[in-house]
């Protein structure tokens, strides 16, 4: 079983140099230290492997300088990269696309702005200027710009427990803008930091449950506009609002809830029809304008409005105006403003980048999270001096533009358009559209939020994931937004945390006729080594697990002295350390201590293959506390135990 | 190197029950899942490794009914242990070592009351009744139970936050025995609760930098006494103390220090004389009761209190007095007092435990943490309605305990008893005893709390760890006691966060002449087998790291791709999952999409040795997305190399 593999380079000549001093027995091969490295080298590889581990700057190494300001431009505006090759066939798909998803993005900015508790008209601003601003900064060319469903759940529902929409509507909107405003610094920061892994601790497990509990909650809420209830509850919750809509059934109205119940048929069914035949995806892109349309007709032709029908009634028309003066730094406020800010902020993000990278994924092009994270971070930053919200790659939009065949960015380009032209003439058709297809057209578009499937495959894969799912579910819909999200987040670092604390630790065992060491629990046809426990410790010792370690080692030591057939007892302890990855300095002394125990009770603790972090730390102990020898570092279990055996005999 | 060491069981009868499916090429040894077992099997092992891992009852398997009766009695009082065989030579030893430990406990107990800004008979009550209650219940056979100075020092500085000691110190005394009741019942439900892991996030790295910041803010307050300021700042900093220090020095009084520096030169040099010779350990145990005699007689004979030395004044004899009336669960003081409870609870848990087990492992004996957390739990809600603060194992003295001889727990009842006797007749001596001298025993007490070879140790060891401490130092100096503490714990856990987000993966290379795979960078006489690329990684695979993986990974192979040398070109990448201990279904997933996209690009991803959990959670996963076959999946890189050579060349 020996080098069939054709790798025949001869020993290295500096080998001698990095020898560590202790003399090992001579056949075996040597646990080397690793080549020794300056503490600055040392720092550099570890911050460069925690902030740049995609290395993005490979392509410019040994460019001419030209050829490096050509790359750092397309790198800050990923638009020259594709710009100067555009050619019309590519505009034509582009140009179906932008068309198809802006026919989705105005009915549901209308929507989407109300569940924020803000004026329509706002969820249509942010629909033009972002969509622009990420064309030319974004890598992504399938992701549809504009307000998504949770972000603006959360911010409404944050920013309502500062401010009342309602009474104080300026105020609000003040807020709006400034959150937005600060979310985008977080969401810049996070990218030039290269802190993009912050938005890795919300795991799918965590997002599967949040974004379930999210779209119920978001499809509670619209029970206002479906019912047509005037008084309705302010807070989120699953009991205040069930407990509101039951105690106002004087205020439903008949004409409003037959109305929704239509729409939200056809929405679904529209969905339903995609969903079975994606290339039929312009049937539920199409759906929510055609409603809108309709209804707006509807209403009046009937004078609707005056049977119960609440609608939406007059929207300015022209664009977005600045809104830099409104942002407010007040100090009152400043707490909600950053909390709302981090929150909606890293939700979106996260939503953003996971979009990016799924359509990146499927098409085979690359989408680099920490320059999205820029380029959304930017986004809003602008977006809040131009009257916008937060605003993200959505994942229903985008999916839709992908399937209607997008080619680049420039399909949001023309989105933007569409909303533009929208924004200057159109606005007086929406005075009669009612608030009640709104409603439906939000329900119909979070309910595909709602993953049964996810959840179930999370309970068959890892009932640990399913337990954070669950959580983050009923605290969402029982406790609230952001403190369910808290409460998954919680757990999910808890579990690594304990992973850490209560490492595992395998027996090992020889499979019979080879040198392979392997789990004696897992596989049956390993077996003890008369004289030798082999332990594996497979996580990094640290402070947080040594004295876990020590009991453990203990109690596995006393038990294989316990048994009974192991007559010639128990000599050498062996420690493959594989697996370790690092070790602190808890970690170092609690091996030194064990070595001296063993001693204390006749047994000799022997460690297997230190990795260089840990061979490094080993040494320098040694030095201090001189406490490991010629027989206590081997390469292999094998060598260890050929070469104790022999040491044994020859005592003996 | 083959099976030279006697492993000559024969192949397990039930192995073809557990065999994956799946069909390797012959000679090679298969990757087996792991016998199955039930969800309920697998949780209860979980939660046994989690709460039990030292398992506690194991001595009770298999022992008649009577005899569990007794173990079970003498786990709970381990007195019943030690007392049946207790004989006279072991009493002459407990005397001699309680009556040492007494002498620095009265003098200490008084200063250690002040410190906490309480009567100095509640330093005496303090040493009285909770080293009875810990001689009954506590497994330690030489902790030295009663007031500590870092413990004193946080209950002094938190609730003064809520209750002005000078003003009010009724209240004061009513939250500091509460809180101490919060601190004993949060340090039981540790122990009951089996979480005395939680204890092991202060890391030696935290405690060191905490207690020489501790140490330092400790001696400052005492410059209030040393110097006879009579307005001293009631803040704990290291800036408003010396700030007011120089700011009242019309308020230092000549004889006061003067006093002070004699007192302190002769403590220090007590401990100085101990310290080089371990054998005149009562040198120092001796100085500081010789001290409060000497420093009592010169104010007596000099009449000194009228010349500017303060005095304790008058105490009042007799024991202590029950306090569960005073226990007070106000809504206005039960957030301070339960933060209170909750820091010192813990930080004084802390104390206890390690030394507990320092001296356990010296004189080797066994001490169980979480039995010993119940016992110290007990006793300071004992303590809490009996007139006593919080109180724990003071290393101080129970070094001096252990060094006088001490045989069992007995020692702490002579101990006790003495203090009795102090309480109740020899009271009226203390009133002439100054101020100045317990300032003096205070600072020589807790200057050995500043360990500078410890933290030059960490220093050397581990960078990481010494910034830990050195934020733990100068957080509790210019932050506060509790916030430095607080930072250095988020550090450390941030640490761990960041070690599982950027996991170690490292480029193997195969060792000459031999079957050993490893680190390229490490070992020098590796060599790069061509057409392959072998990839360890070396940390459990989830959702905070799969992002890592996927673009450190795809680095990797786009690195070996422009290895010029490498003819051939790439063909396998191969994952050697042996020190991958858990995988979550965000790993899962991550695993499933590296192969699909690594097919994309031509290359074939193989996997090598998955643990149990990780094996059972692929074929679960295999089961929906079919995504690994025959030639996925090997014991060892070797048989990988040379299957996979054999069929390429099959194929070509």
């Amino acid at each position: 079983m020996e080098g069939a593999h054709g790798a025949n380079g001869n020993m290295g000549g500096t080998q001698e140099d990095y020898q560590v001093e202790i003399a090992v027995v001579e056949v075996m091969h040597k646990v080397v230290s690793p080549p020794p490295r300056s503490s600055l080298d040392k720092i550099k590889v570890r911050l460069k492997e925690t902030f740049f581990p995609d290395d993005p700057f490979r392509h410019f190494k040994g460019q001419p300088p030209k050829k490096k300001w050509i790359l750092g431009a397309q790198y800050l505006f990923p638009i020259l990269g594709w710009a100067p090759t555009y050619n019309l066939s590519l505009f034509k798909s582009d140009v179906v696309s932008g068309l198809t998803i802006a026919t989705l993005a105005i009915p549901q900015g209308i929507s989407y702005a109300q569940l924020a508790n803000l004026p329509p008209i706002i969820g249509l601003y942010s629909s033009f200027v972002p969509p622009l601003v990420y064309s030319i900064l974004g890598s992504s060319r399938d992701l549809a710009v504009g307000p998504v469903s949770i972000a603006s759940l959360i911010m409404g529902s944050m920013l309502r427990q500062a401010a009342n929409p309602k009474t104080d509507p300026y105020l609000f909107l003040q807020l709006a803008f400034t959150s937005t405003f600060f979310a985008g610094i977080v969401q810049a920061s996070l990218g030039i930091f290269r802190l993009g892994f912050i938005i890795d601790f919300l795991s799918k497990a965590t997002l599967t449950g949040f974004m379930a509990g999210a779209a119920i909650i978001v499809s509670l809420q619209q029970l206002k506009s479906m019912l047509g209830i005037v008084h309705f509850t302010k807070q989120m919750g699953l009991v205040p609002v069930m407990s509101s809509v039951f105690h106002k059934t004087d205020e439903w109205s008949w004409q409003t809830i037959l109305m929704g119940i239509c729409f939200l048929a056809m929405l679904l069914l529209a969905r339903h029809v995609s969903m079975r035949r994606p290339k039929l995806f312009w049937v539920s892109a199409g759906a929510p304008l055609t409603s809108v349309v309709l209804s707006t007709l509807l209403v009046f032709l009937f004078k609707a409005q005056n049977h119960g029908i609440s609608i939406i009634g007059h929207l300015k028309s022209g664009l977005n105006r600045p809104s830099w003066d409104k942002l407010l730094f007040d100090s009152t406020y400043l707490g909600t403003i950053m909390k709302t800010g981090l929150v909606t902020g890293i939700i979106s993000l996260t939503e953003g980048v996971a979009v990016g990278r799924t359509f990146a994924s499927l098409k085979d092009y690359k989408v680099d999270g920490n320059k999205e994270m820029m380029a959304i971070g930017l986004m809003n930053i602008v977006g809040s001096c131009t009257s916008c919200y937060v605003t993200t790659g959505a994942f229903s939009r985008s999916a839709v533009n992908h399937q209607a065949g997008c080619k680049t960015a420039l399909s949001n380009i023309v989105m933007s358009m569409t909303v533009m032209f929208t924004l200057l003439f159109l606005m007086p058709l929406f005075v009669y559209t009612p608030n009640v297809v709104l409603g439906a057209i939000i329900i119909a578009a979070v309910i595909g939020l709602i993953d049964v499937p996810a959840a179930y495959y999370l309970w068959k894969m890892d009932k640990i994931d399913f337990i954070v799912c669950l959580c983050a579910f009923l605290g969402v819909l029982f406790v609230s937004v952001q403190d369910g999200l808290a409460i998954a987040v919680g757990i999910s670092i808890f579990r690594i945390l304990l992973q850490t604390t209560r490492p595992n630790i395998v027996i090992l065992g020889n499979i019979t006729g080879t040198d392979i060491y392997r789990n004696l629990q897992h596989y049956n046809d390993a077996r003890r080594v008369p004289g030798f426990l082999i332990l594996a410790v497979e996580a990094p010792i640290n402070f947080t697990n040594t004295t876990y370690l020590n009991e453990r080692i203990t109690r596995c030591i006393e038990e294989e002295e316990d048994v009974e057939d192991n007559e010639a007892g128990l000599r050498f302890v062996i420690l493959d350390l594989s697996a370790v990855s690092t070790i602190d300095t808890s970690g170092v002394s609690f091996l030194v201590d064990l070595k001296k125990s063993m001693e204390k009770h006749g047994l000799e603790l022997v460690l297997i293959n230190p990795m260089g972090e840990v061979m490094e730390k080993l040494q320098r102990a040694n030095g201090v506390h001189n406490f490991y020898g010629v027989d206590s570092l081997y390469l292999t279990i094998g060598e260890a135990i050929i070469s104790l055996s022999a040491l044994q005999k020859e005592s003996a």
